[in-house]
């Protein structure tokens, strides 16, 4: 189900780092101290993604990676993108401290 | 040296798939038949532009994965762009034979 705008803001005051964009997208950049160092977070990404079977845009601007999660099939934001997007904040985490 | 656009048109008459957009860019996108492939290939994109020290910007949608290369410093298309994009395209072919 479809979250409402005041629903995702909500979700995302506890997702550090993701915005709404046009409404439809999530949206968050995650910067790298270096450029293998966001490839690696790209594959952490890819796999997390194909375990929900749901695939975030994903840009790679040298050391900036940024990632848009929607529900097309949905027409929205959904629990799903919630999910996803915290699995990738963590997964950004455990990089950054290792 | 920046090529002119005559030059690097006659260049991507060489180089499959890739086309000159806005002036200062060359693109191409690549097709993937499933996600994780198309993963695998940017972890080559991502080889490959560490060992030239150039960066492409590429976007992941779903399967399909776009590169865009530009030399910044020079302001255009230079030598480096032209043969990086031949080693992305070697490196797509070697992949879709495997």
């Amino acid at each position: 189900m479809v979250f409402s705008q005041e629903e995702v803001e909500a979700h995302l005051g506890r997702l550090e780092g993701w915005e709404l964009e046009e409404g439809r997208w999530i949206v968050r950049k995650f910067v790298f101290s270096n450029y293998m160092k966001g490839i690696a977070f790209v594959d952490e990404v890819a796999a997390i993604s194909e375990a929900f079977n749901h695939h975030p845009f994903i840009t790679i601007d040298y050391t900036t990676v940024t990632l848009r999660l929607t529900s097309w099939d949905e027409g929205g934001i959904t629990s799903v993108d919630i999910k996803e997007a915290e699995q990738y904040n963590e997964a950004f985490e455990k990089m950054r401290t290792e």
